[in-house]
């Protein structure tokens, strides 16, 4: 049996330092760093990922300052509150909570957000200095950091080993194949349009699965010791639970376990990237801060 | 043996159709499209590649505003004239010829560059939204748009096909594989860390070589029937040459044409790649020109 990492217990020890490294910077700041959290429409998914991150800002010293539109905002709208905490010196992070409704310009919004607050690493500047050599964003995606920690804390080496990355989204897939690579794995990025994509997954050493199917990557597919990332969240119908749904990631868990083997690893869904997802986000704003106010 | 790729012959239809588009446009504008093209310092291979797009640039009727600085040139005085190329409205591209001096902040110097400017696609925006889905740069890199456009005036489809790209630099391995994707193709990366790079390269329907090591790549390699580009340019002693030398691409081209068979393609070095970015860099200009000069 493969061992299942524990995304929320190193998560909790992320938020931990974080929270200790903020309360020490108070005594010489004398500031508490702000987060702008900007929320539209009232989708379920959007709302609970939302609360989650206002907890755990909480939690660690972070002061959130919530702005909730209407699902029938206007651009202008959003775009104004955006220009407002760029310019707030309180604010040291913005986060918007994707997807925003259709009738918004999503990409003209995320462009809008000042790079040195952009903690969830969403500009094409932080995309474009991830993607290049010897460029350093200031900021990279959350759940493609909490990728990197993950494997990080439990000392799993990621050079030259070969990476497959299931899925391209500017979320997750696409950025989390630049921090593979920047880390020296040999990557492979393979999407919708893949013939072979069982036989692709087969040869990976470590898998990253970001695309949203429940389940589809059967265990009979993985390589014995393999490390496995599930970035998936899907619900499906479950008539044992209350709420009469489950949530599963995109790789079929309980067959995975066992075909990876003791050497194995993966992730559960949920308590993988999930709370890593928030916990990263926790340390991109302790990073703005540490920017912002630490300057001499 | 393999189809040898006619970079010459092709570059030279697409400045024709630059040079024809640019006649048209001269009677609605009553203006020339303008190239502020920036060498700094001696290196031999920059000031022939420097040469041959002025050549070039003259030909189809582009007007190059030449910049040419010492080797101890400053910092200061680089960044001078690119502020005043980024205002100038006589100009539609800008282009620094890399690499520069090693007391020069390159990154610095290429992120001022006006992203509207930006005809090498260099920018941390271009290379960010060349990255994101459904972002479309306003510019991308020569000479990937070179191999994507080799690729289709042969008409080979790269939508599922499997592509290696060897090297992963800021200039053609990184932009070539992203290119590659957002046509569908499954991309693998592979880089000097890789351990089994033989193994990989066997694999790819469509394999890009930029590596910068004189026929590293051995015929053996390849897989019957796969499409190469090669956009290595390497010297090597050759004593029965005037010069004493002789330029060789990543590739053994002589080996390679056999070992893909006939259905293979591969790109003659000289004579492939290296047209074809200057074809592109022609058509980045008029791309440019279009959207400065046509507004309305």
């Amino acid at each position: 049996m493969a061992t299942v990492f524990n995304g929320r217990k190193i998560a909790q020890n992320i938020k931990q330092e974080v929270k200790n490294e903020l309360s020490q910077l108070k005594e010489v700041t004398h500031k508490t760093p702000g987060l702008a959290a900007i929320l539209v429409g009232e989708r379920k998914d959007s709302q609970i990922y939302f609360r989650m991150k206002k907890k755990s800002a909480e939690e660690v010293g972070i002061k959130i300052f919530e702005t909730i539109f209407p699902e029938n905002t206007t651009q202008e709208e959003i775009e104004k509150v955006i220009q407002k905490y760029n310019q707030d010196t309180n604010i040291h992070g913005i986060l918007v909570e994707l997807p925003l409704p259709i009738h918004i310009n999503q990409a003209q919004i995320l462009d809008m957000i000042d790079e040195k607050k952009d903690v969830d690493g969403f500009t094409p500047q932080s995309v474009g200095k991830l993607a290049m050599k010897d460029r350093d964003p200031l900021f990279s995606g959350c759940t493609p950091l909490g990728c990197i920690e993950l494997l990080d804390r439990y000392n799993i080496p990621i050079e030259s080993k070969h990476a497959v990355v299931v899925g391209r989204s500017n979320l997750v897939g696409l950025p989390t194949s630049m921090l593979l690579l920047n880390r020296n794995a040999t990557v492979t990025i393979v999407h919708s349009k893949t013939t072979d994509i069982h036989e692709k997954i087969s040869q990976a050493d470590i898998l990253v699965a970001a695309i949203q199917k429940p389940e589809f990557i059967q265990g009979s597919w993985l390589k014995k010791g393999a490390v496995v990332l599930d970035v998936g969240i899907n619900q499906i119908p479950d008539k044992t639970q209350k709420s009469g749904f489950r949530i599963v990631g995109d790789v079929d868990f309980e067959n995975a376990k066992v075909s990876l083997g003791e050497d194995g690893f993966i992730t559960p869904v949920p308590g993988g990237l999930g709370p890593m997802t928030i916990a990263m986000l926790m340390r991109n704003v302790l990073k703005s801060f540490k920017m912002h106010e630490l300057k001499n």
